[in-house]
């Protein structure tokens, strides 16, 4: 059997997808304290009929749209609305374009959080790699995340699985229409939206969605928009319906080996030595066990 | 309504997928020149269930593997074959792992050639960018591709939407089983894999199917593998079966004053000018009318 001896999706599915075994094996038997248990009260679950997709949100970068995020998921503002535009190669989109549900009080136009406050900037841990869009990438309570040390600016960087606020022309937001990439990193949007979080387990159910034939990959009256089923902030679940979710630690000795796995290549697959990693094709474990 | 107004898929979905109003223009406006029909003997139908892929094989890059595929072609060897493996943010890939059909006559397994003769290197156009991977990357015969300047050597790039030849251990392979790249550029494999072409029409055809649940994303018994209706060499078909397509000459002024307005964004709802654009961000638009 020919197989294409590679996987490389671990990041967003790791329960679900075989590493290479060098790599499987050093998540298997890292310590404990390498992984760091999600905090459910920054944690979404989105349910659509195929599914449940997990996403995690980033208070300290986007302090207001989390805050919108979360009072619009407790007021069940999301349930019974829809996904309207999958576009191929960018974008999953959910939200209310029609306005039918009245947006709850407390949920406000905010300004933007394209870049994270300033004293973030202390949580950021570069990568070593060069990048086409920022002067230094890394990552920022786990989630990938670029620099400008002239600055010392920080922000979140639009890699496969991130989760942002759709806006108008105006740089505001409140939060209420919501999307996930599920393509080649749409970086040129890094500083230009803010993003939210990321999808820690389902991005699949997004990704493998029906494409919308209309402008943008919006769907047309002709097709099903898929509906949300609910969109719930897990701390608000009872223990039951909950689902234990760690990441593993930027921080942590494993990770700094996973990642040397995945830039020099050591399996007797690959002819040629990358050398280097790309930010979106760094490995963030994910374990749900 | 609150659209995210961007529309960035262009490369790949040029005709379904409306480009922002300036670039969509700049397309509609260009002169006949800027634009050639794509070869019919170095052009590939596959066709699913969901329809028609079209794929652009690069000869000049892949000479002996191109041989192989198009007599396979021309064998119907792929035909009643299956997709039967979709692993999310990485590849869909079809063959024949459990070796039903018989290789036609005159394919054998060839040497790589994961880089070109070093003849093609006169055809490479710098891309004025940096990159992760490669010294330099560009285009070579319209598609993305990267290149060493100490040893001259070029190799096409694995972008969203390239084609490329599953192999084992062994450098070698044959083209009996290939993949198409569905997520983040997995540039890693560059110069690892021998890539053929890429596909021009069609990719959210693969992109949208499910993920298969077994390792490295491969179908599991319980799943259905997504029958190959065909594979054919379009020149092999009678005219009235033939799609016209064109695609934009990466040498043209069309194509720099697009890239121009997708590295520098002049857009309103840009807030932040990237100023920089990723090889596989480039957009290499394709026309079916």
């Amino acid at each position: 059997m020919k197989a294409l001896l590679l996987a490389l999706a671990l990041s967003l599915t790791a329960s679900t997808v075989a590493a290479p075994v060098q790599v499987a094996e050093l998540l298997a038997n890292s310590p404990a304290a390498d992984w760091r248990a999600v905090d459910p009260d920054n944690t979404l679950y989105l349910q659509i009929p195929g599914g449940q997709v997990i996403i995690e949100l980033a208070p300290r970068v986007a302090p207001e749209h989390v805050a919108n995020i979360k009072t619009l998921a407790r007021a069940h503002y999301f349930d019974g609305l829809a996904i309207v535009r999958v576009q191929d190669n960018y974008v999953v989109q959910w939200g209310d374009p029609d306005e039918k549900h009245t947006v709850p009080t407390g949920v406000h136009m905010v300004t933007p959080e394209f870049t994270a406050d300033r004293r973030a900037g202390r949580y950021f841990e570069p990568l070593a790699e060069r990048d086409v869009y920022a002067a230094e990438v890394g990552f920022l309570d786990g989630f990938p995340a670029a620099r400008d040390p002239r600055s010392d600016l920080v922000w979140l960087a639009h890699c496969y699985g991130m989760v942002g606020v759709g806006r108008d022309d105006s740089p505001e937001s409140d939060g209420t229409e919501l999307y996930a990439v599920i393509g080649h990193a749409p970086r040129q949007l890094d500083r230009n939206v803010t993003l939210v979080g990321r999808v820690l387990k389902g991005i699949e159910l997004l990704s493998s969605l029906p494409r919308g034939s209309g402008e943008m990959g919006f769907y047309v009256p002709s097709e099903s928009p898929v509906p949300i089923i609910s969109v719930r902030v897990v701390s608000d679940l009872p223990p039951a319906e909950r689902t234990p979710i760690e990441v593993l630690r930027t921080e942590s000795a494993t990770f700094r080996t996973v990642l040397e796995h995945r830039r020099n290549r050591r399996e007797a697959w690959f002819k040629f030595n990358p050398a280097h990693i790309d930010l979106c094709n760094v490995p963030l474990p994910v374990r749900t066990h």
